[in-house]
């Protein structure tokens, strides 16, 4: 069933979720699934709705100029599309390749709901596993002198690949503030700790040291403060006193994909709301 | 905030949700919380609504009187009540005390959300622990012989003190079938393993013969048919080689008691929905 | 360092440990890792060993020659063997790829610790998959009428590879009952559920029926009883209603592949130790 | 069978493990479950055998005074005892009793394997609770001003008690540094969250507002460093956006039970030893 995707937060009023409905029934739209969130303490109001396309008695695009008023008075910031139309990824890696092998093969079994447009590595390591995948691999060397102009030139292969979303899948390089502030809630990040723990490099080293009994691994939106950004999934394990840090290294990767696949995998189907420093998920 | 809860279920049809949002709104509810589920093979739709009771311009007797009409229109399967109206809980109990005490401890805590108005059991052994509560301790011993009258006798217990739910919390007698009829989708027990792994008795040896990796525990509806009722929640943990059948009797309880707990609570706020065999529960 | 492996299991008796550790001492091996297990129930003894290889002052060959008599003594079933004398393993596969994907990533990261000898598939799909890697690819066609004739080309495959491990990834045929057999405790399946329950064919599916609230994957030997061999490694993850079949399907696969993956690594390493119908897990 | 357990940690050399099997063998005893670790890095070995007391030639006592050169030469830190010869355990409270309920329970229940000799809090509260369990409980308030005295006062009560093992069971008093050195590895804490995340206070609070998607509770032995003790045993549980601070306080007491009864039964088995900052968990 081809499906229509509301999403959508504004602050919070009386009678939101009958207001919205009703303007998708007055249209047709037969709602498959419904989520919603009131957070009190902020005021703040989320929601996603699955239309059925075929019951709607406009196109897409028609809904969409209906809402928009009625969105410019509740303040929302919000989207409407098709499901069909699939967000576009762009996947940043360096040297090391389990997250960027993850979600090759979860975006060919399809499970990943979204289009891998690029993927654009400092190193040249992978280029032969992309191609063979039939997309497209950009080569950035990042140096500490060239880092501007390098990613000019790899935010430009951003908007030429039309992404709606960077994934940094073990990207070995920090993201300049400006480019984190332009790109603002379409940067995603895995980072090998269960956050706040460990913030920085070399966090399973740092677990080793301090002895932790769980370990983890944290998905998150960039934001310029290193590894402060919105949480969108944790995943974590438990460890014991015999692994090493190379164990741990080993046992957390799988953390890791999975935190990540799922991050990629609800933002691309609108299941991540942001709201300050906090995200609505309505998972699956 | 004071609270009115709707739990209804019906068949599926286009425009529920927004007809039955438009109702709350129409009568002036603020919607605090509200879950929805679509079971697109069953064709069944599921919703849970908070309401805001000073918002609404009616009483919540003359809000379900009003809403009485549409729910018959619906076919549906409803209720509308006060929060504040807790639900009334017997607990059923034998020889093993974990559950009960930790039932006992989060009732008074406040976490379970509803009255324990009485507890039964087929012997004296938790009588003062009860009793030193302030609850009402029933003992009704069962034999063969005698199953029929003392079921009777349980049965008039239970609706002596306005029982909502009946709570089986390893209570080791078997429901006769005419009882679990009557009290259909209000009878819940815990099972001592991961159903339908190990239905029936003795689940932690049979676990640990079979060599297990991960053992569990199950909260269900109880229904004529042994461990085959609507699963509610389910808890598991990990196990080793190294555990003995003693250590999974001891490992065992902490998921018994989680799982029970779980149940009680969210049956007792209106988040547990029946359909045929299967719950949906809307999580808290 | 290099490091000399010794398995172990045999009838309990006192001072065991006491007997092995001195012999290994004599011929001047320091031990890095030790482990012991008594199930004193079935009155039996297993250990594992990790030898530092220099530190020993005769041959690995000698040491398995000088301990053989000390193991006739005991009764045991036991191997010394060079940690760097890795086990072939031969991959059996039908259509469904995430699996050997997973294997064939994990493999070339160097964690499985065992070499990939051949890929045997009952159809072509995963050719190229499998060949890019440099691994050799065998497809073998099975029909009911040819069944006996493609599994004695199979076991030929097998033999021919020097297999010390044959691991069904997701291989949708049954192994006939005279080939389990012959390889007993060397035949590893993943089944897609939680053991025991859902034996059978569409776990997922009636899991679903079911209504559970956790799903789960048994890696375990194959035995010609059907899904009842001895279980080496359980995962399981969490479900709600909302979850359809197609959902199990996808969600089961992340526990899937770590399942079998953790039971491939521990069998290579020699730390899973078989006793009747449970599995000793040394884990790391 | 009665027990008699060794446990032992000393710089790491050739030879150790069966240098003490040959001792306990020399002396009749029987090994019914041996542990062993070394930590590599740190050049340090670690071992904790249960051996069959009935098997000994010798009493405990004379075997632990024949072991005392041994140990010498090892530099080791040890200790021989009989398993019956249960740990005393002081536990502590302020307001918050889910710890307290908990330890009570599993200790009624004999599977915590320790004595409780006392039970000390700066309030009242708890005084009939424990008391109706046969227990002492001695009310000692603490203020800024007199703070000293009162954990003179304390301490007191501890050598009184004749405890081995002070359990903080969420007690809301941060303990002199002099009397953590003079207690070091005997102070046992649960904190309310998955450290190092979150150390000090209102981690709940700091959890919900970071956004975290897991939660945790870390049970740790106490040093004169807040929150930077060796850590034990850690719990964690899954949150969701819609869970609130009280929630998550709800969510989190079953984790801290958990990883605290844990820690206590570990400890008390002397299934825990120190090296530095880290622990070695030979678990059950």
């Amino acid at each position: 069933m081809p499906i229509t995707l509301l999403k959508l937060s504004c602050p919070d009023r009386v009678g939101l979720l009958a207001r919205i409905t009703a303007f998708i029934a007055e249209h047709g739209g037969n709602l498959d699934e419904v989520h919603q969130f009131t957070d009190a303490p902020a005021g703040w109001f989320f929601t996603r709705m699955a239309i059925e396309t075929p019951t709607l008695r406009v196109s897409v695009d028609e809904l969409r100029r209906a809402f928009s008023p009625v969105a410019n008075e509740l303040e929302a910031d919000w989207s409407i599309r098709r499901e069909s139309e699939r967000q576009r990824v762009v996947l940043m890696v360096s040297k090391l390749g389990h997250c960027l092998v993850d979600l090759l093969w979860r975006w060919r079994s399809g499970e990943l709901g979204c289009d891998i447009a690029a993927v654009v590595s400092n190193h040249e390591d992978f280029r032969h596993m992309v191609e063979r995948e039939g997309i497209p691999f950009h080569h950035v060397s990042v140096s500490n002198a060239s880092k501007a102009a390098a990613f000019e030139r790899v935010e430009r292969i951003w908007q030429e690949a039309g992404a709606d979303l960077i994934v940094l899948a073990r990207y070995m390089q920090i993201v300049p503030a400006d480019v984190c502030s332009r790109w603002s809630g379409r940067i995603m990040n895995i980072h090998h700790s269960f956050l706040p723990s460990f913030v920085g490099a070399n966090p399973y080293q740092r677990a080793w040291e301090r002895g932790v009994k769980v370990i983890g691994a944290t998905c998150h939106y960039v934001t310029p403060d290193l590894d402060e950004g919105p949480i969108i999934e944790q995943e974590v394990i438990r460890v014991e006193h015999f692994h090493s840090v190379e164990d741990l290294l080993r046992i957390g990767r799988d953390s890791e994909r999975q935190a990540l696949a799922r991050g990629v995998r609800w933002h691309a189907a609108d299941r991540v709301l942001l709201h300050g420093n906090r995200t609505v998920v309505f998972r699956d």
